[in-house]
C-alpha cells in the first residue's frame, strides 16, 4: 500500500528545492541575454532538473518507475506500477525567450490512474495540485468544481498556428470555434494552460500534438475538479504517445466536441 | 517647468495604492466566482480605480489634462500641455476570467511627446516604468536594448481571431507571417504585450483595434528600448483615436512590415 501522503510531502520538497534553483540561475539577467544561446541554456537547466527529479525519485521510492522528456528516465512499455511522469520545463520556447509562462510538470501514475498532480508556475512561484479524490489547489487555496460555461461566454486557448492550415487537423473547424467564443489566448505551456483550464480561467484548451509529460499532471488537475480530457476525437489519452488534446470544462466539451471538432 | 520627478514619484505611490486595493478585492474568491456577473465587477472595479487616479491627478497636478477610457476625463481634441491617458484595468476580459493577465496602464504626454510610461501587472506586482531619455526598467532592473532578431527566431503576439477572416485586415498577410515566425502567442492585454515587447519577451505585438489608453504607455516603454511603434501600414500612431498597433523590436519592425504587412 503506498503512502501517498509521503509521496505528495516529498514531490512538493523538491518542486519547492528546484524552483528555487531555476528561478536563481535567472538572476540579474534579462531574458533578452539569454537568447544568445537558447540551446546551451535549455540543455543545461532541462537535464539538471530533470536529473534532480529523477534521482530523488529512485533514490526515494527504488519501486516506481519515471517516464520524461529528457531521455533520462525509464523504457516503458505499460503504466503499470507507480509511475512519475515528469516534465521538468514545460513550455521552454517560453522559459528561454521571456523566463516566465513556463511550468514544472509532474504526474503520478498507479496502474494507469492519475494519483497526484502538479503543476508548478516557477516565476509567479503558483502551485496547482491535485490528489485523486480530495481535491485540486492553487497555492492552498481549494479550486471549485467546474461548471458549464455557453460557447459564448468561453475563453479557451488555441496556438494560432493551429488555426493556419496544417498536416494534423482541419483549421476550418477550429476557425469557426474561434469566431464563436468571447476570446482566445495562448501562453505556449501545455501544463500552464491545463492548470488555467483546472482553476476556470481559461474555458478549454486545445492543441495537437503533446507528449505524455506535457499532459499527465494536467489531467489530473482538471479531472479532479470535474473536468473532461480527451483527445480532439473526444477519445481517451493514450498515456505512452503523443496525442492532440482538449480539455475542457464539462458541458462545453460536449457542445466544442459535437458541434465543431467531429462536424463534417 | 515640470518636476518629472515628483510626478514620477507620485504615480508609482498611486499605481501601489491601486494595485493593492485591487489584490485586495480578489482575496479568497476565485476567478470562477466572478463570473456570474462579470460586467458589474468590471464597472465597480474599473471604475472605481480610474476615479483614484483621475482625483489624485487634479488635486496635485490642476494643471493637467487626462485622456481615459471610462469617460471621467477630459474631452481633448489635441495633446497640447501635459496629457495624462489612463486605462485603470488593461485586458478586463482577463481581469474577470482569470484574475491575471490584466494592468494599470498610465502615460504622461507632454504637447504629444511621451515622458513617462508605466504598465503595472496588479497580480504578479511587476511595474515597467520608462522616462524619456532615461531608460526603461522592470521593478527597478533597467531593460537592455532591443536588439535586430531575425523573423524565424522571433516569438511575436497575434490573437487567433487576426487569422481568421475579419473587418479589418487581409487575414492572409498574418496567417503567412505566423508560418514564418518561431511562435505566436496571445495574452490579451495590450499594455501587458507591448510591456513584454519592451522586456524583450516577445519580438512583437500586431492587433487592430486600440484606443490611445491601450498603448500610450506601452509606446514609451517600447521606444525607450530602441524598438518602433507605428500602425500596420508603419505610420505614426494618432494618439487621440482608434489605431492598428504594430509594436516590435527594431529592424525586425522593417522586415515584418516591408515582407507581410505591405505586401500586396
Amino acid at each position: 500500500m503506498e503512502n501517498w501522503t509521503e509521496i505528495d510531502r516529498r514531490v512538493r520538497l523538491w518542486i519547492e528545492e528546484a524552483g528555487k534553483a531555476i528561478r536563481r540561475s535567472f538572476k540579474h539577467s534579462l531574458s533578452i541575454q539569454t537568447k544568445s544561446n537558447p540551446n546551451d541554456l535549455v540543455t543545461n537547466i532541462d537535464k539538471e532538473t530533470e536529473r534532480f527529479f529523477i534521482s530523488n525519485v529512485r533514490q526515494t521510492f527504488p519501486g516506481h518507475l519515471i517516464l520524461g522528456e529528457e531521455g533520462q528516465g525509464d523504457h516503458l512499455s505499460s503504466l503499470n506500477g507507480i509511475v512519475w511522469i515528469i516534465d521538468p520545463i514545460d513550455g521552454t520556447m517560453n522559459f528561454v525567450h521571456q523566463q516566465r509562462h513556463f511550468a514544472i510538470s509532474i504526474g503520478v501514475y498507479e496502474d494507469g490512474v492519475g494519483r497526484l498532480g502538479y503543476v508548478y508556475d516557477v516565476t509567479h512561484d503558483e502551485l496547482y495540485c491535485a490528489e485523486r479524490g480530495k481535491g485540486a489547489y492553487m497555492n492552498g487555496v481549494q479550486l471549485p468544481k467546474l461548471s458549464s460555461v455557453p460557447i459564448e461566454k468561453a475563453l479557451i486557448a488555441v496556438n494560432a498556428t493551429w488555426l493556419v492550415k496544417n498536416a494534423y487537423f482541419d483549421e476550418r473547424k477550429l476557425v469557426e470555434l474561434a469566431t464563436k467564443v468571447r476570446g482566445v489566448r495562448s501562453y505556449g505551456s501545455a501544463a500552464l494552460e491545463m492548470a488555467y483550464v483546472a482553476s476556470g480561467r481559461l474555458d478549454s484548451y486545445l492543441t495537437m500534438r503533446l507528449s505524455p509529460w506535457d499532459f499527465a499532471a494536467g489531467k489530473i488537475l482538471i479531472e479532479e475538479v470535474g473536468g473532461v480530457v480527451s483527445n480532439l476525437s473526444g477519445e481517451p489519452l493514450d498515456m505512452l504517445n503523443r496525442n492532440s488534446v482538449f480539455a475542457s470544462s464539462p458541458g462545453l466539451h460536449e457542445t466544442i466536441l459535437h458541434h465543431f471538432l467531429l462536424e463534417k
